[in-house]
């Protein structure tokens, strides 16, 4: 679709001199995700990789578990000003007997839980949906293999290294060997992205694997490690006391402030060796 | 409320050497805000400025376009597992008279336009449902000015201090006064504390003032600073592609990568003088 990158005009000033030239920018589009035909998000979301995007949201928040679920994936005829397909809107359609939950404005997860709104709630929410246990997953890390990953990662940004402009999700395994990449203006995209590629791939639950994010471990990120059975999460950036909390709760192990050689392990260190 | 941080244990690696400590973590908690009863939206935000934050979102989602239209917001009574108010249910009381557009699960703002999902119909519908034209407020700012707001942005930014995981929003005046600033796990939850505090104030529309972002633009931040009718946006990180083709219909000033001696300006540049 190579619709991911854009240029634009831009003046650039340094001090008091300025001059003008060409910029490149990630492009930011909306893409509303329909299953059956109902529409039940909107993301705003760099093009590229949308399929997966659908079925990691889908798998994510508890939709659907496995790649069976899903039948089809197919872009809506456009209905663009133009006439022309903008690629825009994505119709899931479900295997048999895959019942939707009722969705409403809040989001499926804080809606399931009878105890009120509040981070206890969204972390029973969590344990009543998911169907793995990143808990009993036996896998291990070193710690220089984790040092490594953030430069590997930045390495792969090739959108990143044009624009400065991206987010970035990977999967690795244990053993260091990188299994996806994804980059997107949003950063829940890009990890919905790669756990989508890993569902077509038949790699759900991604046992013996590490999610590694360019940001900050919140609470949504660290939900979507655990509705992946992905054992091992390592962030660049902190993390938030609930993405902490729901780490403790479903035995992940979670890694932030990853860092040259340095970096801080909040839950489960016991899977990171010397 | 002081739940702003929180304490956990953590495993500090330093090259192969480990030792456990204290560490403090920036609080994310889910906020529901209710409208005249019903739940609108779920948002994970870090507690405090709530109120600000219900009502700089209903502001800049095109549901309310003054202080007077809303007449109360009050946290509903708790329901935790504790029987505690747990203080993240709001439900804020709209005058008679001010109607409610209905919400579907995508956001206002994309269902309210005809012409199918894409990039265009975003900016169509920010077109026709905000009151404010940032185009014609006469503002400029000194790139002088604006190279120092970075700093001052940080050296305000207390929670991050601790840290290190928390976004910022800051409203300035042109001549580099600070009005507000606010933090939190969500950028669009600092910018919209920001934008509540100023419509509490009766400083919206915010002519001759300037949001500044500590990360990247997106185009749902500048949307929000189109809705307040700020005529001057500035982010430390890059723009996406549709944030510029916004400020570039709704006569924004867009400054990103700003840092140190240098600057992009994507949109009216004659804003930003010597």
């Amino acid at each position: 679709m190579g619709r991911v990158t854009s240029r634009r005009r831009v003046s650039v000033r340094n001090g008091e001199s300025a001059h003008e030239r060409a910029d490149t920018l990630v492009v930011e589009e909306p893409l509303e995700i329909r299953v059956n035909g109902s529409a039940i998000t909107v993301t705003m979301r760099t093009p590229g990789s949308d399929i997966e995007l659908a079925q990691g949201f889908l798998l994510t928040e508890g939709l659907i578990t496995h790649r069976d679920d899903v039948v089809s994936a197919r872009y809506c005829r456009g209905e663009n000003a133009d006439g022309l397909n903008d690629y825009n809107v994505l119709d899931v359609t479900l295997a048999a007997g895959v019942t939707l939950p009722e969705l409403g404005v809040a989001r499926n997860f804080y809606s399931t839980s009878s105890c009120g709104v509040c981070g206890k709630a969204s972390l029973e929410a969590v344990r009543l949906i998911t169907k793995h246990s990143p808990g009993d997953d036996p896998a291990t890390v070193s710690a220089r293999t984790l040092r490594a990953l953030p430069g590997r990662l930045r390495s792969a940004q090739k959108v990143f290294a044009a624009t400065g402009g991206l987010h970035a999700a990977a999967l690795f395994g244990v053993d260091g060997s990188m299994l996806a990449v994804r980059e997107d203006v949003g950063r829940h995209n890009a990890v919905d992205k790669v756990i989508g590629w890993a569902l077509e791939s038949a790699r759900v639950p991604l046992t013996g694997s590490l999610l590694l994010v360019s940001g900050r471990a919140s609470f949504e990120l660290t939900q979507k490690a655990v509705m992946a059975g992905i054992p091992i999460m390592a962030a660049v950036s902190a993390p938030s006391s609930l993405a902490v909390d729901l780490a403790a709760q479903s035995g992940l192990t979670l890694v932030a402030f990853l860092r040259d050689e340095s970096m801080n392990v909040y839950c489960r260190a016991d899977r990171v060796v010397s």
